[in-house]
């Protein structure tokens, strides 16, 4: 497995699997990997010849008081798990080598990302979509992979990925949890053991609102207002519990089309997130 | 000659110029083809194995009360110029081609275009950024020629270019003038007689600026003045005379880097621009 730390190496190693006519796979992470990272890694390996894990910390996607000081690292660790999921190479840049000191130039998604996270994350979404497409350009690859943990990201690349006719095909893997429940996420490592047990409410709440849905209820309120209550009641603060269509990320009324219910809360200091789609 | 509508026939063909190992340049245009781009032409040929000239008055580059509808049309004209050129296909889509009904994704360079040209024209560069790696990402080019005569637009490419990393070779090709000087223009036309022979100032201002220049002049303001009269003596209305750093496209005080003298000026309802580039 190589380690690319420069945009030169990444395309020279790219070039060279297309001249082949190999398929390049990326998957994009933050690094701090999970189970959840290397399903998309299967996933990758599953549809295409070559898989690049990009592990970059994006600072333009962090609002001025979030989290990227104490977001979690570990290279070392990260290169192991790559290594044994089987990837051809880690692209592992440096802030410097992603963005001149003068970058100028943002994508910017301004729909999609005016609600749920963007709403209380004002930058957040311009970060992720810049990056995105500097990584698909950098990498030349035919195909990327993405969680639907980050549902409303996941949505709004597809998005970028269509206006911008990006030569991309994108794959949307599933959200993965672990044995009890709670979504994965890097940054489950802040929670304390009490605010571990108890952010399991919103997963608990999830499942009691996809089995009203499954029992025939479409109205919104009805699925919405039971899991906001689960989650303070047990001690979380929450920063959105909504029902949005999937094709406007716009707040429904009565779930008459693909919807999407999305959950962020904080328990302790830390921020998660978790959604299920509800298909009609 | 191909005349290619859809995306996914420029795509086909892009492809199969691509599996031969073709190098394809792209030479972007609004139509209404003159010399000027005849000469972009000339330059992809000489670069690249394929020419593909895009066709496409793009509606998100004008202003609400801008020229958009009446700007001018001959398609019939332009495929004859571009066969008679050796451009080996033709983009000309309709709009609906190139934008969703719900299109929102936006490429946006916030420094380069605070000034001149995107000053007055406030989204102007936001649809050239956003069109141009559309086209990019259509007709999977490895190279792009733009004209030095949209100064401002070349310089904003460059950064977009760098900024994004996107994976397209750029040559900026000299500006193609008039026997008497006046910069070609598709908006020339507009002009009536009267108004050709005031708007030949520009040029004309331009020349005494370089001279100036020439004879050691590197102050800023003496090069701006003369040129702003010259204009506004012959009936011409100055929309901006400045002289800025190419690097930043701020203004300077002292020419002691590379710089740009542009120009924007209305004759009747006509707009034009003109520049020289000063090297240090």
């Amino acid at each position: 497995m190589k380690i690319l730390r420069s945009v030169d190496e990444v395309r020279a190693q790219s070039s060279a699997w297309r001249s082949r006519n190999l398929k390049i796979a990326l998957v994009p992470t933050m690094g701090y990997l999970h189970a959840g990272h290397l399903s998309l890694v299967q996933q990758a390996r599953e549809h295409a010849d070559r898989v690049i894990v990009s592990i970059f910390v994006n600072p333009t996607q962090f609002g001025p008081n979030e989290d990227l000081d104490r977001y979690p690292r570990d290279f070392a660790r990260d290169e192991q798990l790559c290594s044994q999921a089987g990837v051809d190479a880690v692209f592992y840049p440096e802030p410097a080598v992603m963005y001149a000191p003068d970058h100028s130039t943002w994508v910017l998604e301004d729909s999609l990302s005016q609600t749920l996270c963007g709403a209380s994350r004002p930058v957040h979404f311009r970060g992720v979509t810049t990056v995105v497409l500097k990584l698909f350009n950098i990498c030349g690859c035919q195909l990327a992979v993405f969680g639907r943990k980050d549902a409303q990201q996941a949505l709004i690349i597809q998005r970028m990925v269509r206006d911008l006719n990006v030569p991309v095909e994108l794959i949307l893997a599933p959200l993965v949890r672990e044995a009890d429940g709670l979504a994965l996420s890097s940054r489950n490592k802040f929670l304390s053991p009490e605010e571990r047990q108890q952010a399991l409410n919103i997963y608990k709440g999830i499942q009691q609102a996809k089995e009203t849905f499954r029992q025939g209820c479409r109205n919104a309120a009805e699925l919405i207002a039971p899991l906001r209550q689960r989650i303070t009641d047990a001690g979380g603060k929450v920063d959105y519990v909504e029902v949005m269509a999937q094709a406007t990320l716009r707040p429904l009324t009565a779930i008459d089309q693909p919807a999407l219910l999305a959950v962020a809360a904080f328990f302790g200091k830390t921020r998660l997130i978790d959604n299920l789609f509800l298909e009609v």
